[in-house]
Protein backbone atom coordinates (compact mmCIF):
# COMPACT_ATOMS: atom_id res chain seq x y z
CA UNK A 1 0.00 0.00 0.00
CA UNK A 2 1.25 3.59 -0.61
CA UNK A 3 1.34 6.02 1.60
CA UNK A 4 0.67 8.41 -1.16
CA UNK A 5 -2.68 7.27 -1.85
CA UNK A 6 -4.18 8.78 1.30
CA UNK A 7 -5.92 12.54 1.66
CA UNK A 8 -4.62 15.14 3.75
CA UNK A 9 -7.38 15.01 5.84
CA UNK A 10 -7.58 11.41 6.76
CA UNK A 11 -3.91 11.90 7.65
CA UNK A 12 -4.47 14.13 10.22
CA UNK A 13 -7.47 11.91 11.84
CA UNK A 14 -4.39 9.15 11.54
CA UNK A 15 -2.88 9.62 15.00
CA UNK A 16 -6.24 9.87 16.74
CA UNK A 17 -7.12 6.01 15.07
CA UNK A 18 -3.65 5.25 16.10
CA UNK A 19 -3.85 5.96 19.75
CA UNK A 20 -7.42 4.49 20.44
CA UNK A 21 -6.65 1.41 18.40
CA UNK A 22 -3.14 1.13 20.58
CA UNK A 23 -5.74 1.48 23.74
CA UNK A 24 -8.33 -0.77 22.80
CA UNK A 25 -4.89 -3.52 22.08
CA UNK A 26 -3.99 -2.72 25.27
CA UNK A 27 -7.77 -3.53 26.44
CA UNK A 28 -7.42 -6.98 24.73
CA UNK A 29 -9.79 -5.92 22.38
CA UNK A 30 -9.60 -7.92 18.37
CA UNK A 31 -12.16 -6.73 16.51
CA UNK A 32 -14.32 -3.61 16.70
CA UNK A 33 -17.65 -2.58 14.83
CA UNK A 34 -17.41 0.81 13.17
CA UNK A 35 -20.54 1.90 15.61
CA UNK A 36 -18.54 0.98 18.92
CA UNK A 37 -15.41 2.66 17.51
CA UNK A 38 -17.46 5.66 16.49
CA UNK A 39 -18.97 5.56 19.91
CA UNK A 40 -15.74 5.38 21.45
CA UNK A 41 -14.14 8.56 19.35
CA UNK A 42 -17.16 10.55 19.01
CA UNK A 43 -16.43 10.61 15.21
CA UNK A 44 -19.91 9.16 12.57
CA UNK A 45 -19.82 5.53 12.16
CA UNK A 46 -19.71 6.55 8.46
CA UNK A 47 -16.38 9.17 8.90
CA UNK A 48 -14.80 6.07 10.70
CA UNK A 49 -15.97 3.76 7.41
CA UNK A 50 -15.03 5.96 4.62
CA UNK A 51 -11.67 6.79 6.58
CA UNK A 52 -10.37 3.31 7.15
CA UNK A 53 -11.41 2.31 4.08
CA UNK A 54 -8.02 3.32 2.55
CA UNK A 55 -6.32 0.37 4.47
CA UNK A 56 -8.77 -2.33 2.96
CA UNK A 57 -8.70 -5.11 5.39
CA UNK A 58 -11.94 -4.38 7.11
CA UNK A 59 -13.70 -7.33 7.10
CA UNK A 60 -16.91 -7.93 6.34
CA UNK A 61 -19.86 -6.88 6.63
CA UNK A 62 -21.08 -7.13 10.67
CA UNK A 63 -17.35 -8.52 11.83
CA UNK A 64 -15.97 -5.13 12.61
CA UNK A 65 -11.74 -3.84 11.99
CA UNK A 66 -8.99 -6.56 13.01
CA UNK A 67 -7.80 -3.96 15.65
CA UNK A 68 -4.17 -4.57 15.55
CA UNK A 69 -3.85 -5.08 11.60
CA UNK A 70 -5.40 -1.56 11.59
CA UNK A 71 -3.03 -0.47 14.36
CA UNK A 72 0.24 -1.61 12.55
CA UNK A 73 -1.08 -0.28 8.77
CA UNK A 74 -1.73 3.08 10.49
CA UNK A 75 1.32 2.55 12.35
CA UNK A 76 3.51 1.93 8.62
CA UNK A 77 1.51 5.19 7.06
CA UNK A 78 2.69 7.10 9.87
CA UNK A 79 6.75 6.28 9.48
CA UNK A 80 6.25 4.58 13.05
CA UNK A 81 7.92 1.04 11.61
CA UNK A 82 11.34 2.76 11.27
CA UNK A 83 13.78 4.14 14.26
CA UNK A 84 13.81 7.84 14.20
CA UNK A 85 17.27 9.23 16.03
CA UNK A 86 16.45 12.16 17.55
CA UNK A 87 18.21 15.06 19.88
CA UNK A 88 16.91 17.70 21.80
CA UNK A 89 18.34 21.38 21.85
CA UNK A 90 17.48 22.63 24.84
CA UNK A 91 17.49 20.99 28.56
CA UNK A 92 15.57 22.96 30.24
CA UNK A 93 11.87 22.03 31.91
CA UNK A 94 10.25 21.33 28.50
CA UNK A 95 13.07 19.50 26.83
CA UNK A 96 13.71 17.34 30.22
CA UNK A 97 10.40 16.69 30.11
CA UNK A 98 10.21 15.34 25.70
CA UNK A 99 13.51 13.67 27.15
CA UNK A 100 11.54 11.28 29.85
CA UNK A 101 8.45 10.92 27.73
CA UNK A 102 8.97 7.15 27.37
CA UNK A 103 6.01 7.05 24.65
CA UNK A 104 8.53 8.25 22.08
CA UNK A 105 11.00 5.55 22.23
CA UNK A 106 8.15 2.94 22.05
CA UNK A 107 6.90 4.61 19.28
CA UNK A 108 10.63 4.39 17.30
CA UNK A 109 11.84 8.28 18.81
CA UNK A 110 15.34 6.81 19.82
CA UNK A 111 16.95 9.93 21.53
CA UNK A 112 20.40 9.63 21.08
CA UNK A 113 21.13 13.33 22.53
CA UNK A 114 20.73 16.50 24.08
CA UNK A 115 22.47 19.90 24.41
CA UNK A 116 22.73 23.15 26.14
CA UNK A 117 24.15 26.16 25.93
CA UNK A 118 24.57 26.22 30.00
CA UNK A 119 27.71 24.82 31.26
CA UNK A 120 25.58 24.08 34.72
CA UNK A 121 23.89 21.65 32.80
CA UNK A 122 26.93 19.70 31.47
CA UNK A 123 27.41 16.12 32.13
CA UNK A 124 24.15 16.05 33.86
CA UNK A 125 22.26 12.51 32.82
CA UNK A 126 18.51 12.81 31.71
CA UNK A 127 17.49 8.84 31.25
CA UNK A 128 20.77 7.56 30.88
CA UNK A 129 21.94 10.50 28.28
CA UNK A 130 24.36 12.90 29.08
CA UNK A 131 23.54 16.70 28.19
CA UNK A 132 26.80 18.03 26.15
CA UNK A 133 27.00 21.58 25.45
CA UNK A 134 26.05 23.15 22.11
CA UNK A 135 29.21 24.14 20.66
CA UNK A 136 30.14 20.06 19.84
CA UNK A 137 26.91 19.77 17.64
CA UNK A 138 28.44 20.00 14.63
CA UNK A 139 30.56 17.10 15.26
CA UNK A 140 28.04 15.08 16.95
CA UNK A 141 26.05 15.36 13.60
CA UNK A 142 29.39 14.15 11.89
CA UNK A 143 29.77 10.88 14.11
CA UNK A 144 26.20 9.91 14.53
CA UNK A 145 22.86 9.49 11.67
CA UNK A 146 20.66 12.17 13.28
CA UNK A 147 17.15 12.54 11.63
CA UNK A 148 15.55 14.79 13.84
CA UNK A 149 15.80 17.86 16.28
CA UNK A 150 13.36 19.17 18.98
CA UNK A 151 14.02 22.66 19.29
CA UNK A 152 12.94 23.72 22.89
CA UNK A 153 15.45 27.00 22.90
CA UNK A 154 13.79 30.31 23.83
CA UNK A 155 13.14 32.50 20.01
CA UNK A 156 16.57 34.44 19.80
CA UNK A 157 18.54 30.78 19.98
CA UNK A 158 16.31 28.93 18.02
CA UNK A 159 16.92 30.47 14.66
CA UNK A 160 20.77 30.60 15.05
CA UNK A 161 20.43 26.75 15.79
CA UNK A 162 18.51 26.08 13.08
CA UNK A 163 20.87 27.07 10.74
CA UNK A 164 23.53 24.99 12.10
CA UNK A 165 21.16 21.73 12.02
CA UNK A 166 20.42 22.11 8.60
CA UNK A 167 24.16 22.90 7.62
CA UNK A 168 24.75 19.59 8.98
CA UNK A 169 22.11 17.66 7.02
CA UNK A 170 19.08 17.76 9.63
CA UNK A 171 16.12 15.90 8.01
CA UNK A 172 13.11 17.37 10.46
CA UNK A 173 13.12 20.10 12.88
CA UNK A 174 10.18 19.70 15.87
CA UNK A 175 10.10 23.15 16.77
CA UNK A 176 8.84 24.35 20.64
CA UNK A 177 10.07 27.56 20.24
CA UNK A 178 7.76 30.61 19.53
CA UNK A 179 9.17 31.61 15.96
CA UNK A 180 9.11 30.66 12.48
CA UNK A 181 11.97 29.28 11.44
CA UNK A 182 13.72 29.48 7.47
CA UNK A 183 14.16 26.13 6.43
CA UNK A 184 14.89 24.56 3.09
CA UNK A 185 11.81 22.09 1.47
CA UNK A 186 13.44 19.38 2.07
CA UNK A 187 13.77 19.62 6.15
CA UNK A 188 10.68 19.18 7.50
CA UNK A 189 9.48 21.20 10.11
CA UNK A 190 6.39 20.76 12.59
CA UNK A 191 5.96 23.76 14.87
CA UNK A 192 4.38 23.38 18.27
CA UNK A 193 3.62 26.94 19.36
CA UNK A 194 2.25 26.46 22.78
CA UNK A 195 0.99 30.54 23.15
CA UNK A 196 -1.63 30.10 20.15
CA UNK A 197 -2.80 27.06 21.83
CA UNK A 198 -3.80 28.46 24.63
CA UNK A 199 -4.69 32.02 22.89
CA UNK A 200 -7.33 29.80 20.91
CA UNK A 201 -8.67 28.59 24.19
CA UNK A 202 -8.71 32.47 25.47
CA UNK A 203 -10.66 33.08 22.30
CA UNK A 204 -13.28 30.19 22.97
CA UNK A 205 -13.47 31.06 26.14
CA UNK A 206 -14.35 34.88 25.67
CA UNK A 207 -16.61 33.60 22.69
CA UNK A 208 -18.64 31.81 25.08
CA UNK A 209 -19.11 34.47 27.73
CA UNK A 210 -20.02 37.00 25.23
CA UNK A 211 -22.38 34.19 23.45
CA UNK A 212 -24.11 34.21 27.30
CA UNK A 213 -24.55 37.26 28.49
CA UNK A 214 -26.04 39.03 25.08
CA UNK A 215 -29.05 36.45 25.87
CA UNK B 1 -16.70 45.14 17.00
CA UNK B 2 -18.32 42.16 18.16
CA UNK B 3 -15.99 38.84 17.46
CA UNK B 4 -18.63 37.08 16.54
CA UNK B 5 -18.34 38.66 13.02
CA UNK B 6 -15.25 37.07 12.42
CA UNK B 7 -14.74 33.66 10.81
CA UNK B 8 -13.25 30.25 11.92
CA UNK B 9 -10.88 30.56 9.84
CA UNK B 10 -9.58 33.73 10.15
CA UNK B 11 -9.49 33.32 14.00
CA UNK B 12 -7.22 30.33 13.60
CA UNK B 13 -4.27 32.40 11.82
CA UNK B 14 -4.94 35.23 14.92
CA UNK B 15 -2.58 34.60 16.96
CA UNK B 16 0.30 34.26 14.54
CA UNK B 17 -0.95 37.78 13.58
CA UNK B 18 -0.37 38.60 17.11
CA UNK B 19 2.58 37.04 17.14
CA UNK B 20 4.40 39.21 14.52
CA UNK B 21 2.84 42.64 15.16
CA UNK B 22 4.27 41.92 18.36
CA UNK B 23 7.34 41.42 17.19
CA UNK B 24 7.24 44.52 14.91
CA UNK B 25 5.97 46.46 18.25
CA UNK B 26 9.43 45.13 19.31
CA UNK B 27 11.31 46.50 16.95
CA UNK B 28 9.33 49.87 17.66
CA UNK B 29 7.64 49.29 13.64
CA UNK B 30 4.58 51.83 14.06
CA UNK B 31 3.02 51.20 10.31
CA UNK B 32 3.68 48.08 8.07
CA UNK B 33 2.12 47.87 4.81
CA UNK B 34 0.52 44.55 3.56
CA UNK B 35 3.19 43.63 1.31
CA UNK B 36 5.91 43.74 3.83
CA UNK B 37 3.91 41.69 6.69
CA UNK B 38 3.13 39.45 3.61
CA UNK B 39 7.26 38.80 2.67
CA UNK B 40 7.66 38.55 6.77
CA UNK B 41 4.71 36.12 7.74
CA UNK B 42 5.23 34.05 3.82
CA UNK B 43 1.10 34.58 3.39
CA UNK B 44 -0.13 36.05 0.43
CA UNK B 45 -0.41 39.97 0.94
CA UNK B 46 -4.37 39.42 -0.10
CA UNK B 47 -4.56 37.06 2.31
CA UNK B 48 -3.52 39.87 4.83
CA UNK B 49 -5.51 42.07 3.86
CA UNK B 50 -8.80 40.37 3.52
CA UNK B 51 -8.17 39.38 7.18
CA UNK B 52 -7.14 42.38 8.47
CA UNK B 53 -10.51 44.03 6.86
CA UNK B 54 -12.15 42.05 9.44
CA UNK B 55 -10.74 44.98 11.95
CA UNK B 56 -11.33 48.13 10.37
CA UNK B 57 -8.62 50.55 11.15
CA UNK B 58 -6.77 49.62 7.78
CA UNK B 59 -5.50 53.60 7.12
CA UNK B 60 -5.91 54.72 3.27
CA UNK B 61 -4.29 52.88 0.79
CA UNK B 62 -0.57 52.20 0.57
CA UNK B 63 -0.34 53.92 3.86
CA UNK B 64 -0.22 50.59 5.69
CA UNK B 65 -1.56 48.99 9.11
CA UNK B 66 -1.12 51.15 12.42
CA UNK B 67 1.04 48.09 14.56
CA UNK B 68 -0.26 48.82 17.82
CA UNK B 69 -3.67 49.42 17.10
CA UNK B 70 -4.30 46.13 15.19
CA UNK B 71 -2.09 44.39 17.72
CA UNK B 72 -4.78 45.64 20.55
CA UNK B 73 -7.86 44.93 18.91
CA UNK B 74 -6.73 41.19 17.74
CA UNK B 75 -5.49 40.82 21.90
CA UNK B 76 -9.11 41.82 22.49
CA UNK B 77 -10.62 38.99 20.36
CA UNK B 78 -8.36 36.34 21.35
CA UNK B 79 -9.40 37.88 25.25
CA UNK B 80 -6.15 38.76 26.26
CA UNK B 81 -7.32 42.25 27.67
CA UNK B 82 -8.76 40.05 30.94
CA UNK B 83 -6.86 38.22 32.95
CA UNK B 84 -7.52 34.57 33.33
CA UNK B 85 -6.83 33.05 36.60
CA UNK B 86 -5.04 29.50 35.95
CA UNK B 87 -3.64 26.20 37.82
CA UNK B 88 -1.72 23.96 36.72
CA UNK B 89 -2.66 20.11 38.01
CA UNK B 90 0.75 17.53 37.51
CA UNK B 91 4.35 19.66 38.56
CA UNK B 92 6.21 17.41 37.01
CA UNK B 93 8.92 19.06 34.23
CA UNK B 94 6.58 19.56 31.86
CA UNK B 95 3.72 21.58 34.39
CA UNK B 96 7.13 23.63 35.50
CA UNK B 97 8.07 24.05 32.07
CA UNK B 98 5.03 26.13 31.66
CA UNK B 99 4.69 27.05 35.51
CA UNK B 100 8.14 29.10 34.05
CA UNK B 101 6.88 30.40 30.96
CA UNK B 102 6.52 34.23 31.64
CA UNK B 103 4.77 35.00 28.06
CA UNK B 104 1.53 33.74 29.49
CA UNK B 105 1.33 36.28 32.60
CA UNK B 106 2.31 39.23 30.26
CA UNK B 107 -1.35 37.96 28.48
CA UNK B 108 -2.76 37.62 31.03
CA UNK B 109 -2.50 34.21 32.05
CA UNK B 110 -1.93 34.42 35.71
CA UNK B 111 -1.05 31.38 37.48
CA UNK B 112 -2.26 30.96 41.00
CA UNK B 113 -1.78 27.75 42.11
CA UNK B 114 0.06 24.50 41.16
CA UNK B 115 -1.04 20.39 42.96
CA UNK B 116 0.28 17.32 42.63
CA UNK B 117 -0.06 14.02 44.21
CA UNK B 118 3.17 13.37 45.07
CA UNK B 119 4.28 14.30 48.35
CA UNK B 120 7.67 14.82 48.14
CA UNK B 121 6.69 18.10 46.14
CA UNK B 122 4.68 19.25 48.43
CA UNK B 123 5.56 23.05 49.21
CA UNK B 124 8.02 23.26 46.64
CA UNK B 125 7.87 26.60 45.07
CA UNK B 126 7.68 26.99 41.45
CA UNK B 127 8.01 31.19 40.18
CA UNK B 128 6.85 31.65 43.87
CA UNK B 129 3.99 29.73 44.14
CA UNK B 130 4.29 26.53 46.71
CA UNK B 131 2.92 23.13 45.18
CA UNK B 132 0.10 21.66 46.72
CA UNK B 133 -1.41 18.08 47.30
CA UNK B 134 -4.26 17.36 44.42
CA UNK B 135 -6.40 16.58 47.66
CA UNK B 136 -6.92 20.64 48.22
CA UNK B 137 -8.30 21.09 45.05
CA UNK B 138 -11.86 21.28 45.85
CA UNK B 139 -10.97 23.20 48.82
CA UNK B 140 -8.89 25.69 46.53
CA UNK B 141 -11.45 26.09 44.25
CA UNK B 142 -14.13 27.28 46.30
CA UNK B 143 -11.70 29.70 47.82
CA UNK B 144 -10.11 31.42 44.54
CA UNK B 145 -11.41 32.11 41.34
CA UNK B 146 -9.99 30.24 39.32
CA UNK B 147 -10.56 30.13 35.29
CA UNK B 148 -8.55 28.12 33.21
CA UNK B 149 -6.90 24.86 34.73
CA UNK B 150 -3.97 22.78 32.64
CA UNK B 151 -3.28 19.26 33.19
CA UNK B 152 0.17 18.01 32.41
CA UNK B 153 -1.02 14.60 34.16
CA UNK B 154 -0.41 11.41 32.79
CA UNK B 155 -3.27 9.77 31.34
CA UNK B 156 -5.02 7.33 33.76
CA UNK B 157 -5.22 10.16 36.11
CA UNK B 158 -6.54 12.91 33.63
CA UNK B 159 -10.36 11.86 33.27
CA UNK B 160 -10.76 11.53 37.18
CA UNK B 161 -9.10 15.37 37.89
CA UNK B 162 -10.99 16.87 34.86
CA UNK B 163 -14.06 15.33 36.36
CA UNK B 164 -13.54 17.28 39.78
CA UNK B 165 -12.47 20.37 38.06
CA UNK B 166 -15.56 20.02 36.07
CA UNK B 167 -17.62 19.58 39.22
CA UNK B 168 -16.20 22.44 40.82
CA UNK B 169 -17.23 25.06 38.60
CA UNK B 170 -13.75 25.06 35.57
CA UNK B 171 -14.72 27.05 32.89
CA UNK B 172 -11.33 25.64 30.50
CA UNK B 173 -9.21 22.90 30.22
CA UNK B 174 -5.76 23.24 28.65
CA UNK B 175 -5.24 19.30 28.59
CA UNK B 176 -1.40 18.13 27.69
CA UNK B 177 -2.35 14.10 28.74
CA UNK B 178 -2.78 11.99 25.59
CA UNK B 179 -6.26 11.42 26.22
CA UNK B 180 -9.81 12.51 25.35
CA UNK B 181 -11.45 14.67 27.98
CA UNK B 182 -15.87 14.17 28.15
CA UNK B 183 -16.19 17.71 29.13
CA UNK B 184 -20.09 19.31 28.76
CA UNK B 185 -20.70 21.70 26.43
CA UNK B 186 -19.85 25.23 28.84
CA UNK B 187 -16.33 23.84 29.57
CA UNK B 188 -13.79 24.76 26.79
CA UNK B 189 -11.26 22.15 26.36
CA UNK B 190 -8.30 22.68 24.00
CA UNK B 191 -5.94 19.54 23.53
CA UNK B 192 -2.13 19.64 22.94
CA UNK B 193 -1.39 16.02 22.11
CA UNK B 194 2.29 16.47 21.72
CA UNK B 195 2.80 12.70 20.30
CA UNK B 196 0.18 13.12 17.84
CA UNK B 197 2.28 16.40 16.62
CA UNK B 198 5.41 14.15 16.36
CA UNK B 199 3.14 11.63 14.55
CA UNK B 200 2.62 13.99 12.04
CA UNK B 201 6.27 15.14 11.88
CA UNK B 202 7.24 11.36 11.35
CA UNK B 203 4.51 11.17 8.44
CA UNK B 204 6.17 13.92 6.49
CA UNK B 205 9.19 12.51 6.92
CA UNK B 206 8.37 8.99 5.30
CA UNK B 207 5.78 10.55 2.78
CA UNK B 208 9.02 12.34 1.76
CA UNK B 209 11.13 9.69 1.37
CA UNK B 210 9.10 7.60 -0.66
CA UNK B 211 8.52 10.11 -2.76
CA UNK B 212 12.56 10.89 -3.34
CA UNK B 213 13.47 7.68 -3.35
CA UNK B 214 10.97 6.51 -6.26
CA UNK B 215 12.41 9.08 -8.48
Amino acid sequence: MEAKEISKAVVKRLPRYYRYLGELMEEKVERISSNDLSKKMHVTASQIRQDLNNFGGFGQQGYGYNVEYLYTEIGKILGLDTIHPMIILGAGNLGQALANYGDFEKRGFRLVGIFDVNPVLEGISVRGIEIQMISRLPEFMKENQVEIAILTLPKNKAKEMAKILIENGIKAIWNFAHTDLDAPEDVIVENVHLSESLMALSYNLSQYRNEHTEK
